[in-house]
């Protein structure tokens, strides 16, 4: 089953036309080569927490809703950086782990990858992710997670399970 | 002294007799071993936010409380679970610190570790952990954080101490 | 340009005169070797919710504010530490990163680094980030973080920057 893939490109230069969005194209780019995501939605608004949430709200409730949505920019600490706030405003469960890994994992060869302040987690069955602004960015931080996504997707959509409990076998009564 | 110590089991098939517990038993004879805890309280669960909730608070209200409540099960991305949100709803005080270390052990061996959503805190002074739902993900989770426990739950219960400042020493006055 | 550095000693003792602060010194002569900051403030609070909110709120919102605050004290499991949830009271933005590296760094030295419930982040223009209250500990935890302060200090401050977008080169219009 394809993965249908949003991205979210938050950029207040972006969204003025003042600079050119690099980091969203090459993150379709990327995901579609590694996941087999398809591109269903994308767009660029500026770093503003209503503008940001709105457009999640919007992409999570569409019909069918994307599995994944990615956004690009605004995680760091510059005054108007303000997507994880606007994130964790929508989402319903958080999932510290996927960016733990995603910061041990950048970290690991370079220690400014853990000023990123990035949430994931989910509305309904999508999850989103914070990534990075810049290219670069962007596109390792994303190959940090890649390998734990489809199975991450797979359970949200209840087709893959993180098996818990032995079933009973049920005798067949007579 | 003796670690009183008591176990969730969060699973919508356990609670409904569909299927047989193993990750909480298996909790209870690490956890004996590990730290000489005793299991004063076990119950099984759906995966429903009230039912956890009341639970944990319906523990930690004791008297005397557990020091130690795991819970196994509903920590990941499946559309049920609900765990985490649940133990939030009642933990004091958080505890990143104890699930960071838990998800970079178990995720340095096998990535999908980092799918947990697990969360950890306090109650007065007893320290809830979450744990995954499989028997061998729910043992080596807490294989993982056990050399911290008896640390904490002495510092926690006050038995301990993170020694912080040098007392001044009080010449007698004449 | 300097670094204005305020440290924020929590304690019991050391508030009513019982134990002498040597971890908060220790701190300031640290940050002054390692990064130019200048101590502009300084004070000392019992492990009091609103003592610790208060005064955090105050320093940032001073004219001019310092860059930094480090507190020091209150983030482990004892009865009393409720530094942690003073500062997420307080602050604006939230920064897991930083704390992440912090327990990465440390706990990989001794795992009981991970005992902190340590959380940093924003107000205003001014980075707060806990640390433990012993000296070893706080300058240990400070060494851990050092390395990324000034980039994630300058992008606070608008002075550095978070490239993510490429410019739009504008031809000159005939």
């Amino acid at each position: 089953m394809t993965i249908r893939l949003a991205i979210l490109t938050v950029s207040d230069r972006c969204a003025a036309g003042e600079a050119t969005d690099t980091a969203g194209p090459a993150l379709a780019a990327r995901a579609s080569e590694a996941l087999g995501a398809r591109l269903v939605a994308g767009a660029c608004v500026p770093d503003d927490r209503d503008a940001i949430a709105a457009m999640l709200r919007d992409w999570a409730s569409a019909a069918p809703a994307p599995e994944l949505i990615l956004t690009t920019g605004g995680t760091g600490l510059a005054p108007r950086d303000i997507t994880p706030e606007a994130t964790l405003r929508v989402l319903e469960r958080q999932h510290p782990g996927i960016v733990e890994l995603m910061r041990a994992r950048c970290g690991a060869r370079h220690p400014r990858a853990y000023l990123s302040r990035a949430v994931a987690g989910t509305i309904g069955a999508t999850l989103i992710i914070n990534l990075p602004g810049s290219e670069p960015g962007a596109l390792e931080s994303f190959d940090a997670i890649a390998v734990i996504l489809p199975h991450a997707l797979g359970v949200l959509r209840g087709t893959a399970r993180d098996c818990g409990v032995r079933r009973v076998s049920r005798g067949t009564a007579t």
